[in-house]
């Protein structure tokens, strides 16, 4: 029996883990938390809560694996940053065994537990050389390299999101010009179709920006009834992923890349092209292309990733 | 004792190795055996030689490897394609084994001999995380990932030359556009510094030109005695290493960069540029900065680093 701990920027759930399954979970309100500065506090009632509810005790899980939504240092069992929750050089490892005693505490960037997960139980099963890419907000993920999670010389994410790739018109949130994620997130295809429409091309996005907010999802409406400021940003999203990941194929020579995250909602009007554009971008392909498909990845990912973390 | 064998464009040249020294060598001149097809017997001829002279036979080697300038697939011991050559589907194991009989044979792209050779000997000793790239005509590499040489699924070439890092002027010989090679590589520079004169503006290669075929060494020349076109040249170069350096380095948190290849010549002009520009373009650096450094390669890396392979 493992524990898993995913902190998002919403909840932060805890969840007892068996054979890949969530056997019970207890979680707290992430932003409430960050206010009282309670957050590593709140984990560890919950990790003892969700121990006492299953009459076992803390010492007698096997791991408790925490997932960070930011960057962490897997060696020290660190969160050196998350910003989203303004932690910053936190020791989880030594706080959480101050509380709970003699535990084998990993902590892990939560893209990194999400690769775990689909490597273990979902479209990288099996796989030696694979990678998994989250496209939502930003551009992340994780690789498997010679059958396990590689994680670098101090255990961070692998930031595959900020590759250059291209010129890009916006400054991306690093500070950068140029990162995959300016052109290949859902906030990219958002913002390059809002450019397009202030360059003076008419959009039925128009009508919907003028009501509010627009989302990925607005895109991939209109886009679906032939709008053309949406299929274009949809091509430019689907030309620079292509990009992004042909680059690692043809230097990692890997046998599939599963695509997750939220614009996957919409992968009937992508998927098809990024798989042509890709296979167009990979050199040699004497022993195959790269398989691409998207990942099975489930709500509870991050929690039982976090828990399978070794 | 081992075997190494360096399959160059001019010399093909089969060495007897230990304890990373080269003991005894023979060789044969490339292109003369590519005209009648005789590559393969020549470089069994060699070893027959070789093993001869020293008084053992090649069953008695530990292994033999091979290093090839070109596309190899390491699991079945053969030659995907060779263009300089002209070697395609060539099955080098089961041939060598035919007329050497139970000898050990390992095919591995040169870049990748180079990288063991570096990894064992020279400035990547020691790394768990690291690269090598080298420049010159094009540009390639190989990894060491977890303390090993990484190389996929097939047992390819890491084609860290074709990654896509912005728009390009011209078309790469693998006919995408954008590849990191058409920006970083000694072609690349001279062939910037003329576009730079054919759009108008004067320099020093000028007279160079007149004169015939001008190399990066020109380029490198005129940029001393501060031409203008040439520092520009240089500039770009150390714009777009840099980014292609950086992309690995965010993405596999690599401990250290080694930098080979014929324009190492000339590393005085770019390097203490090039270490800042990778440095200004890594993110987070809580674990300190990848350390950049100029290779210790020397000419019998793809020798020794052919017969290391394991």
């Amino acid at each position: 029996m493992r524990i898993g701990v995913d902190i998002g920027g919403t909840n932060i759930v805890t969840g007892l883990v068996k054979d890949g399954k969530i056997l019970d979970r207890v979680s707290f309100k992430a932003q409430e938390a960050r206010r009282d500065n309670s957050i590593v506090e709140k984990i560890i009632e919950n990790i003892k809560e969700l121990c006492k509810k299953n009459s076992i005790t803390p010492e007698q899980v096997e791991s408790i694996g925490i997932g960070v939504p930011g960057a962490v240092n897997y060696i020290e069992g660190t969160v050196i940053e998350c910003v989203n929750l303004g932690m910053k050089d936190v020791p989880l490892r030594s706080e959480l065994r101050k509380e709970l005693g003699d535990v084998t505490v990993l902590v892990e960037n939560d893209a990194n537990a999400a690769t775990v997960c689909e490597h273990l139980y979902g479209t990288m099963k099996g796989t030696r050389n694979s990678m998994l890419v989250t496209i939502g907000t930003g551009v992340g993920g994780g690789f498997i390299l010679n059958g396990e999670l590689f994680s670098g010389k101090s255990g961070r994410v692998a930031e595959i999101g900020h590759i250059t790739v291209g010129e890009g018109f916006y400054e991306c949130g690093c500070g950068q010009r140029g990162c995959l994620e300016t052109f290949a997130s859902a906030t990219a295809i958002v913002k390059y179709a809002k450019k397009l429409i202030k360059d003076g091309e008419s959009s039925l996005l128009e009508q919907r920006i003028a009501k509010g907010i627009i989302e990925t999802k607005d895109v991939f409406d209109c886009a679906k009834e032939g709008d053309k400021v949406c299929l274009s940003a949809i091509q430019r999203f689907v030309k620079y992923l292509s990009i992004g990941i042909a680059n690692f194929i043809n230097v990692l020579d890997l046998e599939l890349v599963a695509i997750g995250g939220g614009v996957c909602n919409g992968h009937e009007l992508f998927f098809d092209d990024l798989v042509k554009e890709i296979n167009k971008r990979t050199l040699f392909k004497a022993s195959g292309n790269c398989k691409v498909c998207i990942a099975e990845l489930k709500n509870d990912a991050g929690i039982i990733g976090a828990a399978m973390i070794n």
